[in-house]
């Protein structure tokens, strides 16, 4: 089910507007380094899940650019010469891409792809790359808190009718089960996602009978693995409740529910309909009946539901989830580092936005003892970090904090993607994807992980990569 | 340029269940109404722009199943009956599909899309409707608002870096022609769009340069008609304007600038550093440069920035148009207002949620003297208005207030789309779309349009529709 879409022109015309100078003025050939990064966690968190690589992987596989393409550049962009057409219609990305693996917990700053390429090919899947990165990792993000807020609870995504187009609804379908969600509502996502779409029925189905019962009733009837009835169409707890618990007995009773059945609370008090809900099914002998809820959850009125005492096993996550609602955009840029050997940086008034030069890796640094991650140190390619004894790291602003670091291992972050053009990486399952990052919420210390005021994880420079941005920050004064 | 991509799996797994039990229920052929229809306008706004059209009309003529379908569906549900499949694998939609055109101005309670078929054929193409009109009709709306402040400013569309991935990007430039933007750096948009993409540098352009200077009188070089320099990369006014200057001074006098030079400002303060420019520029003898603003605008920054006397001539909007980024998603839904004849409504506590049911069209009213719309009347399908004779209408809730009009016409808003599954419809071009809305603004007063607190429109119903839905009100008691 992958897409037969093609994005070489799925792009922003600043591009090749930039590559049609590069290759006139002969500086195609010179060789660029850039990284994309945030700058910010969103949604005021503590950390990021890394997503979409895999996306960017078949993007750089499949970039090439046909006849009718150059074409239409032509006819409509006159300034572009017939030098720089000849060089799109033999493009071949021979550069080479490292990456942070996705499910990776990453924090601002951090190179989570490199870039390091010919200075036309480098410029040219700017766009593309911080398209899908953007998208998938903010809504991966997202769906990291609402499952962490769901304290091991099913979490469905179903929220495609409001995503940004069916697209993005595939992708944030993607990236939800990145984050954690169990499964999607979106049928196309069966085959990347190895897994079956999930869902039951709308409000219609219910209306399209004369009465609920009835309904349920025929719903019952052919779902009998997964009877899960939509109870709020009416009156929930007078009507809608009562009637799935006699349209269950008899279905238990004449062996014709297995298993997986319950109700779905799609409206209203959740908490205190739920609460309501879970009493009247016990009390009819249905305690193995689940209770699922939706109605624009997040993962803020998950907390607070259950802080109420909700009874509710799955939830349903729509709007919030798959538009990112109150953070919808990552601010991921993608920012020149080195050109022909020659470190770079992007000053401006604004500190938080002056760039790291250079061609960099990351470690992460954990603790033997408890494999917690202690810090991220971001250094040059050719550093090395001696594990063998003890390691001081500093605030890159705030240089007299310092840190002795004992008892401790490292890891690095990047790896190689791409390699002289050719692809060196085996993508890994979305299950495997999946675990990764639960592995690494594992070793994260809850106090960054927490969804309000979080604390921030130290994210420091080497020695040398600090002495190389003073000096770099000091000749552009 | 348009995708291969098929959408009959970009769809929610509960339309199949659904469908499941209508095929085997003897259900299928029971014909069905929805409306797809908003609840509030987004933005805290007074209108929405409808938008996405095109994209359903050529998901619906495309909808089929292939026997690859079936059989995934097969593997993955085995609750799904072998006559559902072969209902699937025959599938071919044959229903009656009324819609508003694009670039309309629409409110809420209003069927935007009027979906009359077989219930199996009706239920199965919500999700894909709804997610595609949910978000172009957004961005067509958020457009529309930036528009309104720019007064007239050329408003182009930068926001493919963050958008919810690629697709997003492309629909999103194209709803945000729709509401107004001269064009879009989209460069996959051009087909589409009728017209080329737009776009300049960014600063790595400038850095992979060892000077600034050098940079520009490359750019120029090479781009003599579209020289837009990026001047905020080291200091705007004390290096870039200077130096963009000087460029453009030695270019016109060589006669390399011919038209449409100038600078774009992309941080910082815009208001001192536009009027500050501007300045310079004047005074250098180049009041034909334009200036161009970009930085995270939105209606609100642009009015703000007018009202600072802020010089910009043109403005690149990017996150906060593409994301819609204060109201990220448009509630759009997909309502039951008819089964087997029978008018059907939703009823909810929330009265704001109750449905309107029925078969209905929608007059728009406009004065006869002024071309100014006065209000929408939504009525069953089967009721006329004498235009010869004083129309009354009313508040639905509050139905004492009541307005009685005189010199008047009416337009329908609903038009035919597909009738007996057959597409009746030809589709106007981006151009004309966007032209459609211009008009459909002018016959809007100023009070429905304002950014803040706007004048809300009226949408009534016809007494006969109000009373159908008291009737149904009654009997679900």
């Amino acid at each position: 089910m992958q897409f037969d879409r093609k994005l070489q022109l799925a792009t922003d015309l600043y591009q090749f507007t930039m590559g049609n100078v590069y290759v006139q003025d002969g500086k195609a050939k010179e060789e660029a380094v850039f990284d994309v990064f945030i700058r910010t966690n969103p949604f005021q968190g503590g950390y990021t899940v890394a997503a979409g690589l895999e996306q960017v992987i078949d993007y750089i596989n499949g970039l090439c650019f046909t006849r009718e393409d150059t074409a239409l550049l032509k006819k409509n962009h006159p300034e572009f010469s017939d030098v720089f057409l000849d060089y799109l219609e033999n493009f071949k990305f021979e550069g080479e891409i490292f990456a942070i693996p996705e499910g990776t917990i990453i924090f601002p700053m951090e190179p989570i792809i490199r870039v390091k390429a010919p200075l036309v090919q480098a410029q040219i899947v700017e766009t593309t790359i911080l398209s899908i990165i953007n998208h998938q990792t903010l809504i991966a993000t997202k769906a990291s808190r609402i499952i962490e807020e769901a304290k091991g609870d099913v979490v469905m995504e179903f929220g495609l009718r409001r995503a940004h187009g069916t697209e993005a609804g595939y992708y944030g379908a993607r990236a939800a089960v990145i984050g954690g969600c169990t499964g999607t509502s979106v049928v196309e996502t069966e085959e990347m996602l190895e897994r079956p779409s999930m869902g039951t029925m709308s409000h219609s189905f219910i209306q399209s009978y004369d009465t609920e019962l009835e309904a349920f009733e025929k719903f019952v009837q052919y779902n009998p693995d997964n009877a899960v009835l939509l109870v709020d169409t009416y009156n929930t707890l007078s009507q809608g409740v009562p009637n799935a618990i006699r349209v269950f007995k008899k279905a238990l009773a004449d062996g014709n529910v297995t298993s997986g059945y319950g109700i779905r609370i799609d409206s209203g008090d959740l908490a205190y309909l739920s609460t309501e809900a879970r009493k009247m099914l016990d009390e009819a002998g249905l305690e193995s009946a689940m209770i699922v809820a939706s109605s624009d959850l997040d993962e803020h009125l998950i907390k607070d539901l259950k802080s109420q005492g909700a009874k509710i096993n799955s939830w349903g996550v729509g709007t919030k989830l798959i538009t990112a609602y109150d953070c919808p955009s990552l601010g991921g840029v993608y920012k020149l580092s080195e050109i022909a050997g020659k470190p770079k940086l992007k000053v401006s008034d604004d500190p938080g936005k002056i760039t790291n030069p250079g061609y960099k890796k990351i470690y992460r640094i954990y603790g033997k003892s408890n494999d917690m991650a202690l810090a991220d140190l971001i250094t040059l390619e050719d550093e090395v970090i001696n594990q063998d004894e003890p390691l001081t790291i500093f605030h890159p602003v705030y240089t007299w904090k310092k840190r002795n670091i004992t008892d401790y291992y490292v890891r690095e972050l990047l790896v190689p993607v791409f390699i002289k053009g050719e692809c060196v990486y085996d993508c890994p399952t979305i299950s495997e994807i999946q675990q990764h990052l639960k592995n690494e919420k594992e070793n994260l210390w809850p106090a960054f992980k927490r969804m309000v005021n979080p604390h921030v994880y130290h994210v420091d420079l080497s020695e040398k990569l600090w002495s190389l941005k003073q000096q770099l920050l000091s000749d552009a004064e």
